[in-house]
């Protein structure tokens, strides 16, 4: 087996090695996999430079998460898959050619995917599904509002939310984006110059009808705003961190209104997720491929003995496609 | 009957007036009482002001929570109350002689208490009590860190603590309360000197054991340094707005951390708690007082008809007590 590895933070062109090592075995419940797509994601860049948000991982360490393999072997006691299932492994550590893997962890594929695209799907059109299901019951009509509305899981939250009823008022920082986000399934587009009127000119645009849930990814003044406009007992999910600044919150929001303020975050989702939920979200995830709805445009894709280049090409601007490894 | 209301917002010895009006009857499910003692609180004062944190009252408007009165009618299909019987109204509204209220709302007061301590005991034993129990589970070793740890609600939170076997950090923002802090039940007592380093202080006074709850009243920086010395899957809980400053908050701590944000208001914990909930809190109180542990004192007394004198008396600084209306 063929893995990549990082013994200290630093440029990702530069502290890669490829491990070569002999084909493990699964234990009692594990199965091992092949796989045949891996993703890059600027989070793993991020982590490998040491830069990422999240407690460091302890090193050596592999990088990577969402990918796509099939089944080879299976351990002791594992009957729900077998040689020759196509999986996508749940969790980090993918940047590798071989995995052993706790059989809960590799969820089936939906049939008939594209590899590629099933590697790519879990992450964004996850987030955006998850955080409009598990914080508050929403219903047709009810409102949500979510700044970066332009990012990748804005659109998704704009459109996920179009397709049960549900309406969005969406926060950008420039003008000339509303027809786009209204043609993804945006309501109302509304640009923050970072005037003190944000919350009140998100009731002028519901027609005062607060909103239940706000998703925030830009932190600072903009988190107040979202949560100033939401009906009491509202719930804020903080899921990045684009402003850098830390999230402000009117004490009186949380005290006299109930409002709540959590954080989303996918890894932790998975860990934590029951059967039912991750089969709920796998299935939401096939028919939105199925539909064609989350195709992802592919700009290169490399064997891991070109990690150099991989990274490279990664951390490029101006690229016009996610970054892949694929099995040799 | 007679009532206390106010009409506009403004000075309390001045917008206050005395309302009489005949005796209402008890509905089906409801309770008459006629209320002995109603305490005069700070948030009374800022209500009528117009100038309290929480929505707004309709106008015309009766403030007052925190009193204790004797059941003298019950309406159809009561049967837990009786004529007779001494009570703890939930709820406010409470300054007036005679309330009509849902018997639900009518708690039992503890068997031989003093009136005037009943009356009191509520607001602050009752929070720092149930900020202990409703966020996190808490066992014997584990720490809990607050803020505004001289505050009433934070001597009580020392204490409570102390006697579960619950280990806390009390964070104070002057010299020379250590002592009587730790006689109290603290078991850390630290000065914030609004320095950066408060989460790595609190830390390395608990020798590195990250607390699982923080009780904030402060907001500002000082709720991102008890974020940040949390567990993962911590939780903020804020009662109290002192620094009149946002709480800040490190996204990463929200997003990475898992550490929620959530805001504690008795009244709103009043309207929602079910019947075993307020029966357990009850037997707590009753407790303490009975071991004569939540005495206050007693600076005043009014009648209804003295809110002028009453509202100047409770607006004094360096007054030695509570001030009280009382029936007449």
């Amino acid at each position: 087996m063929k893995t990549l590895v990082y013994d200290r933070h630093g440029d990702p062109t530069e502290v890669l090695r490829l491990v070569e090592a002999p084909d493990p075995l699964p234990g009692p419940g594990e199965v091992r996999l092949r796989l045949r797509v891996m993703t890059i994601n600027p989070a793993d860049l991020l982590t490998i430079e040491g830069s990422y948000g999240a407690e460091p991982e302890p090193l050596p360490d592999t990088p990577g998460h969402g990918a796509y393999g099939i089944v080879d072997a299976v351990g002791e006691g594992v009957d729900r898959l077998a040689p020759g299932d196509a999986v996508l492994p749940v969790g980090r550590g993918l940047w590798t050619d071989t995995l052993i893997l706790d059989a809960r962890m590799a969820v089936p594929a939906p049939a008939g995917i594209d590899p590629e695209q099933a590697a790519m799907m879990r992450a964004n059109p996850s987030t955006a599904d998850i955080m409009l299901r598990d914080y508050r019951d929403l219903a047709p009509g009810d409102w949500v509002v979510q700044n970066a509305a332009n990012s990748a899981v804005g659109r998704l939250v704009a459109r996920f939310a179009r397709d049960r009823g549900i309406r969005t008022v969406n926060i950008v920082r420039r003008d000339g984006l509303a027809d786009d986000l209204k043609a993804e399934g945006a309501d109302v587009v509304l640009v923050d110059k970072g005037d003190n009127d944000l919350a009140d000119r998100i009731l002028a645009a519901t027609g005062g009808i607060r909103p239940k849930l706000a998703l925030d990814a830009v932190g600072g003044a903009s988190t107040a705003a979202l949560a100033a406009s939401l009906e009491k007992g509202g719930a804020v999910v903080v899921y990045g961190l684009l402003s850098g600044e830390p999230c402000a919150l009117d004490a009186r929001d949380l005290v006299f209104r109930d409002i709540t303020v959590t954080g989303f975050w996918l890894s932790d989702w998975f860990a934590k997720a029951d059967r039912d939920a991750i089969r709920r979200l796998n299935g939401f995830l096939a028919e939105q491929m199925a539909q064609g709805r989350l195709h992802t445009e592919v700009a290169a894709r490399y064997p891991l003995s070109q990690h150099r280049e991989a990274m490279a090409h990664a951390a490029a601007a101006g690229r016009d496609g996610k970054i892949l490894f694929v099995g040799e």
